[in-house]
């Protein structure tokens, strides 16, 4: 009933995490229509932004502001801050070095009444850690069974779980 | 260059604005994944939900909560207090009985070289007061011709200005 | 390995959802210690509110403010507002008349290896419609086991539905 | 040294307090210029709004947006929703009838190093129970002598206990 | 009707954006009235900030707190430290060493029937990207005429762009 | 009545202030129960955290999520990653190495009606600069003697003052 294919087994997977030399860019604006947002971060996205997230802030005389956050490669800094000053009202953009560290992945597809749904695993020097189901899988499966999103999601790391117990 | 048809003439608006008798429901959730509020946004509003939002709340122990705020019709209360029951973690909805009040609403059109932008204009006791350009539009405009949003924007405001001086 | 017990049987669930008629209080307050926020909420709690949550705010003169909202009943109202007016800087409360829909509740207790976890039901009209493990329990069997917080949750989780399936 | 003059001796003060019949008036702004802010909420004090204050929400296509809410008399609400429709991009304001319960409020003047500061003075019942330093004459003082805010109000705070307790 | 005035030609500004080594100081401020933040900022503006904001965060016992950061140059660090640790409750300042790349500016002046509105330039490699109308004057203009303020600002934004196209 | 006992005497105060090298560890959480903040960050600070708080944000797809900020001790750092990665749902961690200014501290005792209340000074180059009462001091006093917790802060920080002025 539920067959699971390993893209990666745990053989594969590198033992040591990634830590990777990486920019994150920010810049506070106060003075443009809110509704540019989902227009420029799918821009960042779709230019290789690794992250795009947006804090409420309080800038003086009283502007209910943001902070626009980009996470991005050194290599795309330059198109990043070209996307920003073009498609944003700001003057000025703040650039902080950082590094990240990640967990090793690997991909694992669940077959599920209302279709395969991948699930998302995370590798702490090569232990298991974590099962995570990639929401848009999810999603969909959710939409064509009409089973709330919770229920399907559930289910999906029950059967994750399954697996890696008996996998 | 610039074409503009109107959907209603200004004689066919009716002067008195709308004052309608709303519910607005509203949740506390604070133990739910935060990828599930985009899909039972959705679903809300296709489910006839005027108004879907989301305010970040601060609960007992520390959590980093949500009000979820739901402005629907009287008719519609029971379809959505059903969805967020079934969708969400919620044990309890609270029901707010309000009015609100609206601008009479027309549309124009507007010719760009990069295609149709829609205008959405808001009279008060006949006046027009405002003329917004539709963000769809405006996004579609913008991918297509890659100028800039903010500047596709404006100059639909400019020309849906003439308009109004002119016609 | 697994016993459930039940507090309730489904047969004792009344089958229509309780409708209350609540009182939200609310109050904004821009002069007061933060620290004293914690202290409050607690006596609110102690003394019978049925929810107390904050929302960040912004008012006049650049002051990251918070609105104090508590849900409590109407007999309750005095004693909240002796509370608020006393604990608190707040000059003036708002009252609102609500109404609050309820699932119908019961609680059933699943044995796991790091002790008991009372898992929380909501019924919809009679249907069994979602199960939560309760906090302040997994909270307690992560601490005895060292075991993740997600992970206990979610073997609850699975546990009840099992149950579910079963019982 | 401290020499204090009340505007209104107890005596004076009405031992019950006023509950007053008011409007919460509410509208979700997605689309304006958030400079715009500080312009429309002193419009809104200026003509006789009792309080206004914004809400950071999200709204759906991403927007980081602000329910902005005015407290106001009900011979008021025209002229708020005439600014409120007039100075925002909103096309809907939504009405919520609200009660207020006000502490009894009197005036206290303390003579300070560096002028005079009021204090605001809350009776519940006709018991005193706090004592606010009026913020602006706190600000008044603390430019005029160099002195820290919070030192210059902490100091008026104690000269005021100290006078309800001689005086 | 409208005459334009340029304090700088396009000649004069420099082809490249200027990076700046920039300083981020940020404190988390859990303990401390809301109304001195007003004064506070203003005191750290006058001293040289180059950007002051508040951000809401959650910090530990269920407190609303605020992260208070000031962007200055590495010059103004000592006089910025000694305004926050004298004018606030804090005992810790984090410092963030951080680059700032800016767009070459230059300010224009749009005469307007309610007054001279100025305009400040954004220039990307010489290339004039951004025509932003200064607040302060559009709020007196708005304030002087009796316009709504958006009225005003978009009224500003065409004669710019007509400006820079025909200028 | 008052006495005071001063764990350090002013000359035993270094009057050079201390600046440590630290890190801030940051990871945007959007995916997780909030239920398990309080449980995360109760580890975090059991295992050596310096500060552990929570910032709202945006992210794609609409949700409403959280930063969860670590600041840490450079030798904490394996410590703080291996609770992040493995009790939040996070797959990254961003590592910012900052540098932290902070007040020396001194430790009073004041005697109060309700017991001793410990109070922190915070010296700026030998100078005391601020002295503020310990929460949790306050709390017990104020739960001991019934007296609304602003009072009871508040009379600790005139008898510190007073203790300051004659001692």
């Amino acid at each position: 009933m539920v067959s699971c294919r390993r893209k990666k087994k745990n053989g594969d997977v590198i033992s040591l995490n990634e830590v990777e030399e990486l920019v994150l860019l920010e810049t506070n604006i106060d003075d443009m229509n809110p509704e540019y947002y989902q227009y420029v971060m799918q821009k960042l996205f779709d230019n290789g932004a690794l992250d795009v997230f947006l804090t409420p802030i309080i800038m003086k005389k009283e502007r209910p502001a943001v902070k626009f956050s980009v996470l991005c490669k050194l290599d795309d800094i330059s198109v990043m801050k070209d996307i920003l000053f073009r498609e944003t009202t700001t003057f000025g953009i703040r650039i902080l070095k950082i590094q990240r560290e990640k967990l090793n992945r690997s991909f694992t597809e669940i077959d599920t009444p209302y279709g395969i749904v991948r699930v998302k695993n995370g590798f702490l020097g090569g232990e298991l850690i974590k099962s995570v189901p990639e929401y848009e899988d999810v999603k969909k499966a959710s939409i064509n069974s009409g089973i709330p999103i919770g229920t399907v999601y559930n289910e999906v790391m029950f059967k994750a779980k399954e697996r890696n117990y008996n996998g």
